[in-house]
């Protein structure tokens, strides 16, 4: 599991600041998950092959989340893409996108589906073989999703070596792979956990932007491997916090050491801040865990 | 005049180019026009004070000349402005900003006016008295316009030691500069042309991008100071400039050369090309006037 930072601040573009997006790479998928102003040039300067992106998730509709989509789909239009496009947002997304459509008379040469988003109650909006994805509710200014990413169970490891010695014909691998007992060359019942081991623990990812501190999250991205967790203040500005419905880093941490994350990464920072390391010590001094910072062109890989 | 270019490729913002926007100083005022995503922290990569921006023009409603204005108009708001803000461009721009203001429920602490335009012939649009800014009706895919911002005359130049030798009293200086004969203090009348000099010429600047070759421009911009024309295409092209309804460098030139213009500004360059001298070139073969590349960054001055 990869994370790629392509922009962790909050508010406004600056020139070495980005609004918030993250590529996650999971199980051979690209997700983007939001697209503040200037994403497509924050893809191009990460590399991350265009074509590659096929679901968009978007958390609310302020514009430091999601103003750099209408033009990211317009930029795959002109690059002539022809793999079709999933976005999942709050409802009034897809309104905003056609309309700016309509008004250039540009349509999409490619498949574009828009998945819009109600609900207030987690609930799983993609599902395949490897990865399934659900929403967190958040509580924000306004309608706010955060995403739980989670990959499936793999398959268990075949120890070849055991697998021969039990005289087990090659046919009966992929079955034990699956969990199954077998029957061997010779008729005998070969227990699965006698020549299999485990599949690896499958990770997870929890994104939560943006968001006030919320306790009733807990229980949803509990022991997720990693959790983005906002901290747009320091606890110095907590009386900022709670107006704007933001959290502070200190409120983050308490929401990781609750949930029993692995890691946790802190982001969305106002601009107010130059030194970035202040979030990161005051997280410490609540969750004993591993804490990262997001920063614009970091790459985080989670095995 | 001071023409600041922050962006001047066609279609998609790439890691060193930018889409169409541009800031034209021109008598107090700071224009900004057309706006493409990364505007605004173009706008901060020039030191263009934000506050001095009250009038922005957007030429049509293609994404990248206008996908940036909803993230500024939202910059401005987060950074409390204050300055009343015009935006000039065509039906649909009040309905696409407006919508999106109502999603994110963030409304402007700032009085922003949208002055929505639909004419096809060209119209005065912004007067005050030092400037007049009109309409172009362009040819493009959709509707859309360039602007002309012209100098009003200013006053006379008092030629002071001629005036006092001439033995004007000092209150009639005004009346002198703006083109008045005064009687001097021996109740003589002196002729104004005695004492005093034209005004400079008026300066005028014609923005013409997206647009076909289109001849019936040539009689709204002659002789303006400076035009920028669209040349999206090298001559080699011209079968692609066509359908798009975009011009080649040569055919820029050719409306400079019937327009009698005094510089012409190229721009609105094909991602395609990374030798932008081969525009400048071309032109050359067609008019003799002054030629200029517009750049990311170019600042020029007209004076």
């Amino acid at each position: 599991m990869k994370l790629t930072i392509l922009g962790c601040h909050s508010a406004t573009p600056r020139i070495n600041t980005n609004p918030t997006a993250q590529v996650l790479d999971i199980k051979n998928h690209v997700f983007l998950i939001d697209c503040g102003e200037g994403t497509q040039v924050q893809l191009r300067k990460n590399k991350v092959k265009f074509n590659r992106v096929k679901h968009i998730f978007i958390s609310h509709l302020h514009g430091d989340h999601y103003f750099g989509l209408v033009g990211l789909i317009s930029t795959f239009r002109l690059l002539t893409r022809e793999a079709d496009l999933h976005v999942y947002g709050p409802k009034g997304l897809k309104e905003v996108i056609t309309l700016q459509m309509k008004l250039a008379d540009s349509w999409t040469n490619y498949n574009l589906f828009f998945h819009e988003l109600t609900s207030k109650e987690p609930e799983v909006i993609y599902e395949d073989d490897a990865v399934e994805v659900s929403t967190i509710p958040l509580d924000h200014r306004i309608y706010t999703n955060g995403f739980l990413f989670k990959e499936k169970p793999g398959e268990r490891t075949l120890r070849l070596g055991a697998a021969l010695d039990a005289n087990i014909d090659k046919a009966y691998f992929r079955k034990l792979k699956q969990g199954s007992d077998v029957i061997n060359n010779d008729g005998v019942l070969i227990k699965n956990t006698e020549v299999t081991l485990p599949p690896p623990k499958p990770k997870s990812y929890a994104f939560c932007s943006d968001t006030a501190y919320n306790e009733a999250i807990v229980p949803i991205i509990k022991e997720v491997s990693v959790l983005y967790h906002e901290s747009t203040f320091l606890e110095q500005h907590e009386k900022l916090a709670k107006p704007t419905k933001h959290s502070t880093a200190k409120q983050a941490a308490a929401i990781a050491k609750k949930a029993e994350v692995g890691t946790l990464v802190l982001g969305h920072y106002s601009t107010r801040y130059d030194n970035l390391e202040a979030f990161k010590k005051e997280a410490q001094t609540v969750f004993s865990g591993d804490i990262k910072l997001a920063k614009e062109g970091e790459v985080f890989y989670f095995d």
